[in-house]
């Protein structure tokens, strides 16, 4: 598809003369867009506001009926009620419709105008179905965001934080489930929803309800798209709801897994429909391409992420700017490398914040640990709100909306068949190698907080070009929409971890107490005692010295490897690494009471790392009860034992988001 | 200027009929662009992580041959000669030249391809000189931001930082000598530069050196750009250097107003030059125009920037991640909202900067106090390099400089000239009325010290239509490299301090000490005495209550717009006040050693709020000696005397930057 040479011919009016007077034409427009843009851009941050403000009202009166992220898609909605049918600006008459017969559009234009060159650059396909006619009001034009400001913008901060913030050492003791329910659960979901969508579809063609082409392969994006649950939501809402510690590491380490198996899975399937035809005729050789496009660039994505995220730099402790601003560049340039290398920037940054927490955090100053949570903490907060509010928004100001209520009641049914494909026999299966099952209780739970977010949102609205498209992201907007209100809201889901929740916390206790020891698989181990031995002596200086760990014919190898501060830290780890596991000692510790612990003589601060991730400005920390081996957190437990081996019983897992330990000096 | 029908005709390939074939290169194209667009910010992420590092290495081995800033520049250069030189993309070939002769260029476009709608819009005005030809190395092309990025995105946070530091108690001091610099010297800078570069241009004229129109509004022009002296690196290069405080105070507020007098003079001077004639006809009716639209945009900005900056929230102290968020959107709105009204944004947010530091964060929680500071001061860091490293880069990529020698040595001479007819008859003129005389090493100093930064450039590349403009973003471009590699080496700055900066502390020393309390102008006692007594403690609740400072008829107002919290400080805050004067004790104390001190009863801290602003990981802070009042920091000293009025010789200052105090608990 080459493209030919144009001649653009002015039909209608005169050539003028004055440069001058056009230049300063061109200004003006180019002035008053800018002042529009603003004016936009305006609204969303006095939505957010609206948001904050009202959270705070919520949080302050205690009421819970609403999730935060459900009350800024009411805000949005609001808005955007407000923008299609009380606001109505008259398109700009400065747009000019030009046809012309070619077989592709360019990405750049050059349009000469009068001997002055002009570039305009391509901006996207407008919707063919109703015709450019209909994008006559510019404010809802302009108030509708690049799709990929989304991916790009918006989604990697929030998914970095999904992966720095999660509870490595929950996430660890769990990992082959999490990986069965993310990696086999999302494919099973996705070709339920598929199978049924697939159905549906042709039932609605035989009833001639269907308006445009919808493919099979259409039918299982469809099904990769509407299978990330959201670790957002999951987040959010759990931190409120203060579940089982153990649940929440299932359920939220799936739902971040799960995301990064849909994104990939979801290309591929585009790697599988590269002529557009319908996919009747089942094709072996794009099956097996997609499955290796699949493969390729979930471990390309994930071999990036780990690699940048292991990058570490242990001498910079003495500028935390210059520290926070190096690990902020670094997560961001991972999700560029990625992005540049045609892997997927977000399960990259997802890995990547990973292994940042496990590795690069414990080689941070004190002072950058606590900013870089800050900072991760704010921007995630600001993206979430931003998105949950354009997402109401976009229900009344999105111009193309194909709502078909067949298509849509078939979804929602395809949804929980596709949930409880992955859910219930998964379960089964894992409870047959699984010391401690999961209670039936557990995966109802599982079951029901399968809710949808931000990443299917952004998923779905990446490309509205077609029907089928357009079809899917209207029934998405409104899946989001239920799934979020329904799990949202507070009654039903205190009811939920209150019956289920919580019985399946005594249950699980009862288990967990049996065996502690002997409960771990061993692959997890394996890996435990590679990470503790090799790994974290050689990237960070909170283990110990490799000369310790390594043979004596790598003796001096080992010593070159490690850091000065490693040997200092010798004795201290292992008090360190066995407060993992001693519990919150209870007190009502406010999250602006904590004490930045000193580290003039380059000390490692210990943190209790038994808490669980607090969220913002929450006043009383719940101690939950699920806990391995319970040890009161003695202040007068100062002297280290001798340690040479791994502890037995503990995590080498710092959590970043851990309450730091209040300072006893 | 309406738009006419257009008709576009396509010459010399056959239309094609699948459009899914079309789809798909459609998809791949765009995924090829955003690989590319990927690529290219890794390009400028990599630049910044390699000028991190080497600022560490030079903090670290204590090297101070060249500034951070100055070292931004030369990885640009670097990094701008190996893309100029070494690499060659060859254009894109998707892109279309088509010529027509219309009278101007709309904003949108729509191309209709073969039934599809595609929307266009534009970019820019590719350069006239060389034709669109030039422009054949997509790599080069890529790399070049839109201008409009520099003023939109990259200096708000770098001038917002400038307002929030501003260490407000020897701003106001020296208000008037530092507004009278600002105005009257940025003003004088402009017509004297103006007049200068007038001649310099005739006299090219006559040589036949000039390849272009120079009117002299356009040479008013450059002298507005040109006389914007830079905060951004006069706080960098003095916060490394460690000058007076007084120095830094009439230095850095004279350079961060003008700044926003250099924006609107600029904005003025094109409302002068309506049609772009030469303006050899002195037209009174434009000039009266011009300083009408001067008023009313810098006092519009002013308004806009103080209301929303005065706008102020009391009740989220206990979520500080809610207020964090909140401060850090309606900084941004006020930007936002200064645009939207056609106000100028960055002035605005200058000033709300300066309100915010000065009520605002009274009100907020101690923690979102540490929050806001650590990420306003990570933004500036961020946005100041790179900056500087895209200036650097820039010298070899942009594509259409224009170096012409005698231009170029005459603006020189005009800035040197123009900087002389600022300082040295305005000091005179101050120190008529001045109870403490600027000393002429002092003008030396500030003659010396006006660097022109990231605003001139900002300014210079907001606009290289013309043959004028471009030929002054050229030679800016080389007065920043010269002004900041000069004044940001260390041994010229150095001797400069020790000879003119020192003598001259000593010299003011002894006339602050000579008289105390007279040295205040009356305006600058009036206006501190409005603010104590009535302004902060309506607006915060760190002053005495109002019920205290009203007249007793007042007393119910009074008592409504209290805080319950004022009360409580009642007794706390003349202690806190007469803080302000202390002198800090002089330990070494590190940035890392700083502890946030607990706020679990609500109460204020108090802060030693004479030291000056820490540059990060700065270890010593070296204490200065100009102190008016000499008081010891004394621990014992806990109980506050009584105090009903305000203190006569304190300042009511709270500077967000000072450093905490170190707690002794």
């Amino acid at each position: 598809v080459l493209p030919s040479i144009f001649t653009f011919i002015f039909v209608g009016s005169q050539a003028v003369e004055n440069t001058a007077m056009d230049n300063v034409a061109t200004e003006r427009r180019a002035e008053e867009s800018h002042r529009q843009d603003s004016a936009d851009l305006l609204i969303f941050i006095m939505l957010l506001t609206l948001t904050i403000l009202t959270i705070w009202l919520f949080k302050h009166r205690r009421f819970r009926f609403l999730h935060e992220t459900g009350l800024a898609m009411i805000y949005g909605l609001l808005v955007g009620v407000i923008l299609r049918f009380g606001v109505h600006v008259p398109r700009n008459t400065n747009n000019v419709t030009m046809s012309c017969s070619v077989n592709a559009s360019p990405a750049t234009l050059l349009v000469n105008v009068s001997g002055r060159f002009y570039e305009y650059t391509l901006k996207g396909e407008v919707s063919t179905v109703k015709g450019p006619e209909v994008q006559d009001d510019e404010m809802l034009r302009k108030v509708t965001f690049d799709p990929e400001v989304f991916f790009n913008i918006l989604l990697p901060p929030i998914i970095f934080y999904a992966g720095y913030s999660l509870k490595r050492r929950h996430f660890f003791r769990n990992l082959g489930s999490i990986l069965a329910y993310a990696f086999m659960g999302t494919v099973i979901s996705c070709f339920v929803i598929g199978l049924v969508m697939y159905g549906c579809v042709s039932l609605m063609k035989t009833v001639g309800q269907l308006g445009g082409d919808f493919f099979f392969t259409d039918c299982l994006l469809f099904g990769a798209i509407v299978s990330a649950t959201d670790p957002i939501t999951v987040l959010a809402i759990f931190n409120e709801l203060k579940v089982d510690v153990d649940l929440y590491a299932l359920m939220f380490g799936e739902s971040v897994l799960n995301d990064a198996v849909a994104i990939v899975l979801s290309s591929s399937i585009g790697a599988y429909q590269p002529a557009g035809d319908n996919s009747h005729t089942f094709d072996a050789t794009a099956l097996i391409k997609s499955f290796g496009v699949f493969l390729g660039v979930f471990s390309g994505s994930f071999a990036l992420g780990v690699a940048t995220g292991v990058m570490t730099f242990t001498k910079l402790r003495d500028f935390p700017l210059l520290e926070t601003a190096l690990f902020f560049l670094m997560s961001w340039s991972t999700f560029l490398l990625a992005e540049a290398c045609e892997m997927t920037g977000v399960v990259a940054v997802l890995f990547c914040g990973m292994t940042q927490a496990h590795y690069t955090y414990n080689n941070l100053s004190p002072d950058s640990q606590n900013r870089t949570k800050q900072l991760f903490e704010l921007l995630n907060f600001l993206a979430e709100n931003f998105i949950f509010s354009y997402m109401g928004l976009t229900l009344f100001t999105f111009q193309s909306h194909v709502f078909n209520p067949m298509f849509i009641i078939g979804s929602f049914i395809s949804i929980f068949l596709g949930r409880a494909a992955n859910i219930y026999p998964l379960s089964f299966l894992l409870n047959l190698g699984r010391k401690n099952k999961i209670g039936s209780n557990f995966q109802h739970v599982m079951m029901f907080a399968g809710l949808r977010g931000a990443m299917t949102f952004a998923l779905s609205i990446r490309d509205t070009a077609t029907y089928a498209r357009r079809m899917m992201f209207s029934t998405t907007l409104l899946i989001v929409f239920l799934t979020v209100w329904v799990c949202g809201v507070s009654p039903d889901n205190r009811s939920l971890t209150s019956t289920a929740g919580r019985s399946t916390v005594n249950a699980l206790d009862g288990i967990q107490r049996r065996d502690t020891e002997h409960e771990r698989a061993w692959p997890f181990r394996m890996w435990y005692n590679f990470d503790h031995t090799y790994l974290k002596p050689l990237l960070t200086h909170s283990g110990p010295p490799l000369t310790a760990t390594l043979p004596a014919c790598c003796g001096h190898l080992a010593h070159c490897l490690t850091s000065p501060q490693a040997y200092e830290n010798e004795g201290r780890l292992h008090n360190d690494d066995s407060d993992d596991l001693v519990l919150n000692d209870g007190n009502a510790t406010m999250y602006e009471d904590v004490t930045v612990s000193t580290d003039a003589l380059g000390t490692r601060t210990a943190n209790p790392k038994h808490s669980r991730m607090p969220a913002f400005g929450e006043h009383e920390l719940v101690v939950r009860g699920t806990c391995l081996v319970m040890q009161l957190d003695d202040p007068t437990m100062s002297t280290p034992p001798p340690a040479t081996s791994p502890p037995p019983f503990s995590d080498p897992f710092v959590d970043p988001f851990s309450e730091p330990r209040r300072n006893r000096l």
